[in-house]
This record gives structure tokens, C-alpha cells and sequence, in this order.
């Protein structure tokens, strides 16, 4: 890497993701409440022009921080089976979802999307369907090796995998834990594995 | 009914169910923040002491009215096989999730719970707790009778029946229309579903 100038777009994607780590950090400082376009900009040391460039509001700008974040440090490996590789996803998940500043931060953008539509539109379309969207694509390459049935209509089934553990870090104050995880994927390979056993 | 005065128990029952549902109509008025013991006192004409002796705090009022309403507009009819209680229930939950004064009040608890830990451990305990149990009554009948196999983990299977459409309802605009209610039943029969069909 050393001696070699990065490209023009490289310097662009090292840029971007900097802003967005900034946004996140500043997130977990302030509050979402407290967050806004100028603010980043001023911490970023950028006009905040160059923001409203790209992003049209500051919710689209965090929910493309959290998807950043989310996306680098949580990606299925494709190590193992699909059970193996969907429990450490989701145990890992979890951990985010339990920890600064991913977990307090996306907890408050929930809370405020809540009383606002177009934020909770935005927080799917910027962040959850690329979430779903790898879960799905996993488990269809699941399907094409044999490990789930034909049968199994898995763009729902994503659907389930992705949203189900919610209900325990929104509702309640259980923790995921390691018997959350084991028994959806028990639900989930007694439904869909191939042998209908797990 | 006419001409036979009512035992002191019925009455008192009679009495907390208004009250609860004085609670719920004017959380739906003035919402979440702006309610309070003593605004429900002033609206039902009691005292603030008759009800701070029963509940301890504006939420665990708010949510024994939510569960009121809840439990007594949506109950299990018993009346067909498992997956056709669970479907017409799950139909009428997501209509009451869409419809106010359920929707907004519930929607607004939730969102405070995110940065109230104390207030989501009493959502859960007061109100999701019944939702679970009811459901898991109904599939534990359906165990016994075989519609459902012995070794399904029924206690987790409840939890993923109730807890798995607030996803789209708290993380998107997407409505808990028929296709998400059948999704998910698709995936229980097909776990655990006597016949491992659906």
C-alpha cells in the first residue's frame, strides 16, 4: 500500500466512510436529537454543503453511518453451514445491538421514527433491506446446495430471521442470548432444512 | 341483569375496567407524554390516592389499559385448527396496531421505553407477557390434540408468533397485511405442524 497514491475514488470512499464514522461518533455524543447536518460538518471540518450534496436530510446520513458500520462488521462469513454461519451473525448482531454506539444510537432513531413515517420508511430502505437482503442471499445459496428445502418461500423467511430478535431488545429488557438465537434457528431448520431435522 | 344489584366484586371490576379505559382514551387524546395520574384522576372523577394505591406509575396504568382492551377485543376463539385461531388473531391484532386508540398509545409507549429501561421491563411484564402466555396456551392445546408435533420448543415458538410482526410495524411502513400473517404461519407449520405440512 505504502509509496503508492490512492486513486481518485479510492480518496472518495476513505472520505465518505470518515464522515460517516463521524456522524456516528457524534451520534453517540449528542443523542439523535441533538444531531444535525451542520454539526457533523463543523466536526468533519467540511462545508455543509458537501453533506446536502449527497445526503437529503441527517436521518439519511446516520442510517448510511449505521449501515456502514453494520455492513463491515457484520457480514456473513460463509465459513460454515447455514445454521453455523446465521447463529454467529446473529449472536454477533447482538452484541452491536447491546453496545456503543451502534445500540443506544439505533435504539434512539427507532424511538424517533415512531412518531415519523418518512423516518421509519428511510430506516428501512437506507439500512434494514441491505440487512435483509444478505440474509437472504445467504440462505439462498443454501437452498441451491441442498441444505433447505425447494419448497421454502425464503424472502419471508429472511424477513423472520432479520426481525424476530427485535421484539426482545425493543419490548423487553431480555437479553439475545445464545438460547434466543438457537431457538429461531431451531424454528427455522425444523421449517426449512432439507432433512426437516436439525 | 335488570333489577339484580350487582355484587360489590362486580362492581369494583366494573369501576377498574372504566377507569382503564378512561386511561386509554385520554392517552390517545393528550398521548404518552402528556399523561399523567393525576389528569386520569381529574377525567374519571376519583381521586389521584384511589389510584396511585393500585398502580404505581402512570405506564404500569396505561399498559393494564392496553392489556384490557387487548385481551378483551382480542382472544383466541378456539373455534377452528391452530393455524386458523392463530391467523384470525394475528389479522385482528395487526388491524388494532393500525387503528388508534391502540396504535398511537402503543406506539408512543414503545418508543419512550427505548430510553426507559424500567418502562420497557413493564411493558413487558404487564402487558406482552398475557400476549405470550395466551398464544402459547393455544399451541400447547394443539400439542395435546396433535395437531402439533411433540418436539416442538413451544415456549420460543411463542415468542416468534408474537413478536415477529412488530418488526415491519416498528421498522418500516410495510402493513401486517395477509402475506406477512401467512409467511409466518407458513414457517410454524412447516416447523412444527404434525404432518410437517402445511
Amino acid at each position: 500500500m505504502t509509496g503508492t497514491p490512492a486513486s481518485p475514488r479510492r480518496r472518495g470512499a476513505a472520505r465518505t466512510e470518515e464522515l460517516l464514522r463521524v456522524t456516528l461518533d457524534l451520534a453517540a455524543e449528542v443523542g439523535y436529537a441533538g444531531l444535525s447536518i451542520e454539526a457533523v460538518a463543523r466536526r468533519a471540518g467540511v462545508g455543509k454543503h458537501t453533506i446536502y450534496r449527497r445526503w437529503p436530510s441527517i436521518a439519511a446520513l446516520l442510517l448510511d453511518a449505521l449501515s456502514l458500520v453494520w455492513t463491515s462488521d457484520l457480514d456473513y462469513r460463509n465459513a460454515g453451514d447455514v445454521r453455523a454461519d446465521l447463529r454467529e451473525q446473529f449472536l454477533r448482531s447482538s452484541l452491536a445491538l447491546s453496545s456503543p454506539p451502534i445500540g443506544p444510537v439505533y435504539r434512539a432513531v427507532i424511538a424517533e421514527a415512531q412518531a415519523d413515517p418518512t423516518l421509519r420508511a428511510t430506516l428501512h430502505e437506507r439500512f434494514l433491506i441491505t440487512v435483509e437482503q444478505s440474509t437472504l442471499d445467504r440462505i439462498t445459496r443454501a437452498q441451491r446446495t441442498g441444505e433447505l428445502t425447494a419448497e421454502a418461500n425464503l424472502e419471508f423467511a429472511a424477513e423472520v430471521l432479520c426481525g424476530t430478535l427485535y421484539y426482545r431488545w425493543l419490548l423487553s429488557t431480555r437479553p439475545i442470548d445464545e438460547s434466543a438465537v438457537d431457538g429461531l434457528l431451531d424454528m427455522f431448520m425444523a421449517a426449512y432444512g432439507s432433512s426437516n431435522q436439525n
